[in-house]
């Protein structure tokens, strides 16, 4: 049985603020769970938050294209981008809601590390072993509406390979690599929701075989070797 | 509050079976469920099953492009197809495990038909007003590891439109359609496994607002005019 709850009554975050401190005085939490930290309040806390011109609608695109490492797509002023983490996405990450007018906020510049200190926090700060995962949410090439994936994880696998396990009938299982953070980060976002204002949920009865040092850049992120599509 | 579970004690499913009588069976329902039913078990019961050569290691690959309407990309015995119901997929979504040795498992003709059956059936049998979500397991272009997504959904939302909402600070929320039916899909996948022989999942606690009539094919399928990469 897994649970998904949010974690309430955490208050606006600023610069300067630590997430972990903000969660261990407001969660109960255990051993074990996973935390799905929105990445805008990782970006708001390590200061990823830059002026825009209102009054000038392409300053989110050029904003968009200064952090990324190549532009993939245009259409008006959308860009889809590989930001320098090797993340495809629209904007480069760059998001104008749920800030102040006349700000953008930029992706973390390793969400693998911010997940690493809210976990490291939470180990000192509440005594519990969990595993942290940073969300953001992305559009698909081919199927329409966004989904909340993991741009950052720590103490929880990222990708479940489960290459060489058997199916119920004993056939051996083959191309069954899990993107379990993925599917947690989307799991929690049904209760954080977009509008809700919970910038933090609590995902809980995750396999204990999935909880290890893991990394969403060197597990999830595909080499573009690797891309048919790109 | 959500809670993700299993249902037990299934059986093997076979052609002719009725997926809503065997689950009614076993698992105790309330209204607002949503069913998660993996597409493995919805394609035994309707029959799409095939005989391929086991010897013959090309034989899933044609057999992929002959339930394709396109191939995009080939490697190898690996070709990524849009299939009729205009899912982009590997193999044409042509599936070799959890099924006996010489046979393979196709598509669902139609999931949402599907999903809708398995509904009315539940309707009917538990008494109950619940959302179906037909899952299978899929890649993505620029990410690593599969996730299970709706490939059918009847009852429950597959796409929920936020946008002309506001966020926590009063400002307009602008591109956010969230496809809540593959978050649903991953999450249950959370607890059905891969190798741990579960075919339905329960999600309970879902957002009341996103119970409706609902396709995956009209609202998730993205038409290839919309489509920047194909």
């Amino acid at each position: 049985m897994l649970q998904v709850f949010p974690v309430e009554g955490l208050p606006e975050v600023r610069p300067g603020d630590k997430i972990g401190e903000l969660i261990a005085a407001q969660a109960s939490l255990e051993d074990r769970d996973v935390l799905v930290v929105t990445q805008k309040i990782v970006s708001k806390a390590e200061g990823r938050i830059v002026a825009v011109d209102p009054t000038d609608a392409s300053a989110k695109r050029r904003l968009a294209e200064s952090e990324a490492v190549r532009v993939l797509r245009r259409r008006g002023d959308l860009v889809i981008t590989e930001t320098r983490h090797g993340f495809v996405c629209a904007n480069s990450g760059v998001d104008l809601s749920n800030v102040e007018e006349g700000f953008a906020v930029l992706l973390p510049v390793d969400p693998d590390r911010s997940a690493r200190g809210i976990r490291d926090a939470l180990r000192v700060l509440a005594g519990v072993e969990v595993g942290v995962i940073i969300s953001d949410t992305f559009g698909r090439v081919w199927r329409r509406g966004l989904t909340d994936v993991a741009i950052g994880c720590a103490g929880i696998a990222a990708v479940v390979d489960l290459r060489g396990e058997r199916d119920a009938l004993g056939r051996e299982l083959v191309a069954t690599e899990v993107c379990v953070a993925d599917e947690i980060a989307g799991a929690a976002e049904l209760v954080m929701g977009k509008s809700s204002g919970y910038p933090v949920g609590v995902v809980r009865g995750i396999d204990p075989a999935a909880f290890r040092e893991s990394s969403v850049r060197r597990e999830i992120v595909r080499p573009p070797g690797e891309d048919l599509f790109r």
